[in-house]
This record gives C-alpha cells, structure tokens and sequence, in this order.
C-alpha cells in the first residue's frame, strides 16, 4: 500500500496533542456541569431539508448516500446530511422531544460537526465545537443571557491557554438604532456593518447607501454605533448621547446593561460591550457574543453564541433560547500551532515493570495487576531484553518509572529513571509523587 | 414546523441516559489508560478506497458529498465515506504516521461509526465502539493477544453491568487443523463452518461439502473441532484427541493456551476456549475475541477483535497487530432496553439557589459561585416564584437541595428536599454527602 497522506481540513492529533485535548474537554465539561448543564449528544446526520432551512449555509453541507443505493432512486430517509453546527440539531431535537423535557432545559453537548467549507488557518471541515443553551417553553428570561459569559469565563480560566475577552452586543440595540434613525431594513445595515473589520468604514457608508438605502447622515450614525466600545456600563451612556430614541433600543440597552454588570461582578475585564459585533447569523434576536484569545487576535472568534427566539417553534409553542459555542478545534489548533500546550510524557503509563525472562511474564503481570488496582497506569515490559533496552523504551515515552522485580527473595525496587534514584518497593503499598500519577498538561 | 421524528437507526439518548454513558465511558477509558493505551483520535471520514479494500463491506459504506459539487465532477479529494470500524482508519494512520511512533504502539479510540446496514434490535447505523489495539513493526508477540482478554475483563467488570464471558479461538488451530485433515481451502472451511449456530451441523456438513470439497469424515472432524468448548486448557487434550497433526494447529493450541492461562490467572471465569468461534473477517490471522453478555446472549458479541498479520504494510515493512472493540451503543441499547441501569438524578445539579426577589440574583450568584469553586454543582432559580414552585423546580430535576439566602442578617439555610432536612449553612464551608454531590450511575 502507498503511503497515506493527510486529507486537508480534516485534522487528526498526534495521541499527546490528543492527552491535551482529552484533557480541555474534560475541564470544559466540569464546567458545564458546575452550571447545572445536563449532557446531549444528537446523532451526526440530520435531514436535508432541516441543515437547508438558512439558506447562507447550503453549500456547506456534506450530504450522505449509502454506496450501493441507487443514485437516481426516491430519496426516502436517505437525504441526510451531516450536521454543521449543534444548534440546529438541538433546535430539532427540543421539538421532537419537548413533552419528555424539563424546561427551561439546561444542556451541553460536545461533538464534531462537519462543513465543506474550503480550509484554510482556524477552519477546517471537521472540527469539534462544544455548547451550551438554554431554552425554555413560550418565553426566556433575559438573565439567562447575562449567565452565558459567567460560564465560558470560567470554562476557560479553568484551560492552561491564554485570558479571552468576550464582546457582547444586543440585536435590539442595533435594530432598534436603526429604525430610531429611520431605516427601515435592518439586516440589510447589519450585513454591511458586519463587514466594518475587513473593508473599513468609508466602504461600510458606501454599501450602507447602496443595499440599505442610508442617508450620509443615517450611515454616520451607523457608523458612530458600531465604535461604541467600552468594558463597563458607560457604553449605554455613548450610545444615548447619540441622541437616538426608540423602545427596541431601550430595551436593548438595559439587557445589554445587565449582561455587562453581571460579567463584572464575576469577573472583572472579562466581557467588553463592542457595539459592532453583528454575528452572520439570521436567527439572533437579543445578546450577540464574540471571543477573542488575547495574543491572537487575527485568528477571529473562538467562542460566539446569540438569543434566538425563532429557531423552533410547534404551532403556537415558541422555544426561545440562548447558547454560546467554543470552538475547540480552532482554539487548540491555533495553540498547537504556536506550540503554547504540552503534556509531561506521551502515554498514560507511569510504570514500566521490567521483564527478566519471559518465563517470568505471569509474575510481572500480577506486579502490574497489583499498581493498577490501585490507579497506578502500567505496562510490562514488551521482551525480556537486556535491562538497559528496557529503561530506553520508557525513556522514549517519557515513562518515569521502571519497576524492577526481586530475584532470589531480594525485594522489588522501582527507580526514577529521571533522577536515576532507586528504591525498596512492594506493588501494595507503593506510590510515585501525585504529579507523576498522570501526565500533566501545561 | 411539523414535528421532527427520529430517524431509524440512529440512536438518541436521553439527558439521563447520556449522563450514564458518560459514565461508561469515563470508566473504560480509566481502564484502558491503566494499561498504558495512549489516546487516540482519527477524522471522521477515509477515502473511499481505503474503506473498500475489503469487498464484504462495501455495501454498508456512507459516501459523502458536498452539496454543491458538481456530481458529474473529478472525484478529487472529495471521494471520501465515513468510517465503519476503527481498525482501517487506525490501519491507516499507523502507515501515515510511522515515522513518528514508537513501536509497539498502544492506543485507544472511542468514536463513532456509520454502516448503512438494515437496522435492527442490537444493530445501528451510527454506534460508539471503544478500541484498543497493539501494533508492532515487523513482528508482534504472542503474549499481547494474551493481554486483550486483561483488559477487556477489568473495563467491563468496572460497570454496572451483568458479567460476562469472553469466548477465544485461534485462527491457526483451524487452518492448521482443515489443513490436517486435508482440505485445501481453509477459508471456505470456516465461512462454512461460521454458520454453526444459524443453520445448525447438517447443513453445515452439506455445505462444507459444497464450498470446500469435504469428504463425510472430513465434515465430521471440522464440526468435531467446533464443537470443542472449555474454560481451561483441557481444549487443547480435545483438539488433540481428534488425531490431526500439523505444524500450524501445534502454534494455535501452544497461543491458545497461553490465553486461557493467563485470563485464569487473573479473572477466574472470564475466558472459555470455544472453538467455533471463527470472526467474519478475513483479516484475523491468530486469536479471535468474541464477548457474550451473560443473560443476553441472544443479542450476540458485545466485544470482538483479534489478531492480524496483514492489515498494514509499507514496502516490506509490515505492522502486525491485535486489537479488540467494545460496542458501546450496542451494550447501552440492550442494557437500556432491559431497564438495567439508571441514574441517580436527571440532571448535574446538587444545589438548587432559591430566589427571594429577583433583585437578589446577584447576591444568589454569589453563592452560587462561591459553591461552584468548591466543587458542588448549582443553579440559581429560574425565577423568583414563591418557594414551593421553586422546589418543585429541583424536584422534577431530582436536584437534592435548595438553598434559601439569608434575610435581615440571619443566616443561610440548606434543605434537603427528600428527607426535608434543613439546617443553617454557608456557601463556603458547607458541602454535600460524597453520595449526592455527582449523580451516580447503578
């Protein structure tokens, strides 16, 4: 067979980058749950026409066909895709599910989704993102949207990565901004602002005029919105000073007050009000966040989430909801990048229980059995090689103990090949220092 | 939006359930590391060609395609399908990778596999399994297949599960033994001979006369073979009380044993010598795994593998292996079906912070906080309804207790709504039994 090769967009870690990434889940999992979020996990194909109900995202979707269904065949419950994000797959699953639910309904759900986007830095095809959303039954208190960067800071203090911002903004506060200055096509001065980073704010005024059919005067204002940015409440102030009224507004700004008050009390510095953060997607409704890692910047957003109020809803029943995603993949990928995570050694094992015959294989087995039922991770020996090849394989894994059986009634002793210190050790009793126990990442 | 139905084949936990294979997982992952199995991930998707090198599975293969491809296009990189077991795309990785893996090479890999198959009790299209597998260059001890069962044993007998009984063979003892007798096409032999439990002896014997050109005698001494069961060595007596000689089949009983012996030695009970066993697979090459759940042996293997010679190569090098798949989803589907295991509450959450007023959500934050950094789940109330709603709230949930901040300088007090215990408390001493502060899995 000739050599594989990597498929582009479709990331695969070596097992210690994996020991770290293992590692991040389980912390970012602990969090959740502190928060009182129950686990989820949906299946990775949804139906067609579910992944097409917004149309921006249509070309991303890998669609599946068993290899021996006839092409030109019905389609029946083969036209799945798999799904490209997790909130619509929750969206779907709330319905189907919503007379066996408690709400409102706290959950995380951790999984690789799939996007036939071109990869380039920070993207990729395969990736895993990992949620949380709340969503309740008819309407959704605005508290829950001033709890969601409570979470995400503490989820990642708990990482060995550097410190985050979180930018917030209200949808409310933009199209009511919007309507306050008479335009009445909000998303379409949204979309244009969105794009105030990449084409800078002459550009931005041009479209405006162009696709919102804005004034010099109402993209100006526009404009002077979308440079509001502050870390604490003054925002509101900025924004009032601009002398535009309308209730949407109002009301954008007090949940938007409350969401930064909130973050502050819990963690100072944490969240920053930028009033130009839009989010692409249709479906937000009030909060918008964004996360940057500070120090790496270029690389965009490794955190972002939204209120949504019209994802799901059953005849008269609306589910209203609010979630924020970390972007695992993208975030470990920039770090892997910049080599800013390690591991101490790239397997589990702690103790390497040396061979001295093969015939002594069962004894060393029952050594091993002995650690391990104590949560001591071990291997014997692969051969009874000479004892200076079988140090050499736990160096070469960064295995910091070998134990070595007793002969002849000489007890066992078991030596820090690091230091070349060497002890007296009985299997039952014995233990290696709390950070040897498992590899530690930093 | 009507609402949505579940899509058959592809199996959705509830909230709790998930909670529970959480758990599983969490437990056979420790066990595994205990062994030294360094983690492992592989993408999702393989190219075609690579899934399709074994024909018998081509029909169950998923093929993805982007959904605004030209369908008529080059394939390029895009003939791709989604895995269907861990072993080719693990297969694939070891030639990928070489270069930068120590050999032997221990791993894991708990992920998830598509096979478009018909659906049915016990069979999925999307499903978990938990891999290991050891794999050497060139050459592979033989006391590594004897280590499988090892760890196979303690993952399994680490749940709260029935026990169960994994059944052993040697490919070898077969080859070697048709060989014996003089047939000439061991791999018709055992294809036929695989069909035991189906079909019953007779047909058997009038197949293998069939495929593979036995004679009445020869019949007779291959199903005699078969019908060899034993959970100690006393096998290999049996084997060889049938009279064949042959290089090969002296190899497979010495390998056998070795098995059997060693599982004797270290779980009683655990390994029965069964010498139908045969795997479909072409590719095993020595011991064969297969793993009854006892009680539910209708439902078939919940855990199978074996060794194999010839699944990676590279120029002359070649990477022999022996690996061994717990069927996660399986396992959970029967063990939910049967109602035998659940969990102690329906979601992560120990304490429930009580609202007086909803002016106070920030002082009950604070608390809640200040028990989140001790470890202790929480949520604040969802609204400031009066406390009989509001414990209600946790007992839906199974949430044990509900915090009342304090009032007018007095202090805080914690009630355990089962036994409706209250007692003064504060957020930064008290902690809950060890029982109560995760839910636990039984």
């Amino acid at each position: 067979m000739s050599k594989p090769t990597p498929i582009s967009g479709f990331p695969e870690w070596t097992p210690p980058q994996r020991m770290i990434e293992q590692y991040v889940l389980g912390r970012i999992r602990d969090t959740f749950e502190l928060y009182g979020f129950a686990p989820l996990e949906t299946r990775a194909v949804e139906p067609l026409d579910q992944l097409l109900r917004k149309g921006e995202t249509s070309k991303e979707v890998y669609v599946l066909r068993r290899l021996q269904e006839d092409p030109g065949g019905p389609a029946g419950d083969d036209a799945l895709g798999l799904h490209f994000d997790l909130t619509v797959p929750f969206a779907r699953y709330v319905l189907e599910n919503a007379g066996k639910l408690q709400f409102p309904f706290r959950r995380y759900q951790i999984q690789k989704v799939w996007r036939g986007e071109r990869p380039q830095e920070g993207r990729y095809r395969e990736f895993v993102q990992a949620d949380i959303d709340i969503v309740d039954r008819d309407t959704l208190p605005a508290h829950y949207e001033a709890e969601m960067p409570l979470v995400i800071g503490d989820a990642l203090r708990a990482l060995p990565i550097p410190p985050v911002r979180i930018q917030v903004n209200n949808r409310k506060i933009c199209e009511g901004f919007y309507r306050g200055v008479g335009l009445a096509d909000p998303e379409a001065v949204l979309r244009a602002v969105d794009k105030l980073d990449k084409i800078g704010p002459e550009k931005v005024a041009a479209l405006l005029a162009e696709t919102a059919g804005a004034s010099e005067a109402q993209a100006k204002a526009c404009l002077a919105l979308a440079e509001i940015s502050a870390p604490d409440t003054s925002f509101a102030d900025a924004v009032r000073a601009l002398g535009v009224t309308d209730p949407l507004l109002d009301e954008g700004l007090d949940e938007l007050v409350r969401v930064v008050e909130t973050a502050a009390a819990h963690s100072p510095g944490l969240c920053v009000a930028d009033l130009r953060i839009a989010r692409g997607l249709d479906y937000y409704t009030g909060t918008v966040y964004e996360t940057q890692l500070l120090g790496y910047e270029r690389f965009g957003s490794v955190c972002s989430g939204g209120r949504y109020d019209n994802l799901a809803s059953a005849g008269t029943t609306r589910f209203p909801g609010v979630g924020i995603s970390i972007g695992v993949t993208r975030l470990l990928g920039l770090l892997f990048g910049a080599d800013a995570l390690s591991v101490s050694r790239s397997v589990p094992t702690c103790v390497l229980v040396a061979l001295p015959t093969e015939e002594q294989r069962p004894a060393c087995n029952r050594i091993a059995d002995a650690l391990r039922r104590r949560g001591i991770a071990c291997e014997v020996s692969p051969s009874a090689a000479k004892f200076g090849k079988q140090i050499r394989y736990a160096e070469r894994r960064g295995i910091p103990y070998v134990w070595f059986p007793g002969a002849d009634g000489n007890p066992d002793e078991v030596k820090d090949i690091r230091s070349g210190e060497q002890a007296v050790a009985e299997p039952e009793h014995w233990a290696p220092p709390a950070d040897d126990l498992r590899p530690v990442v930093s």
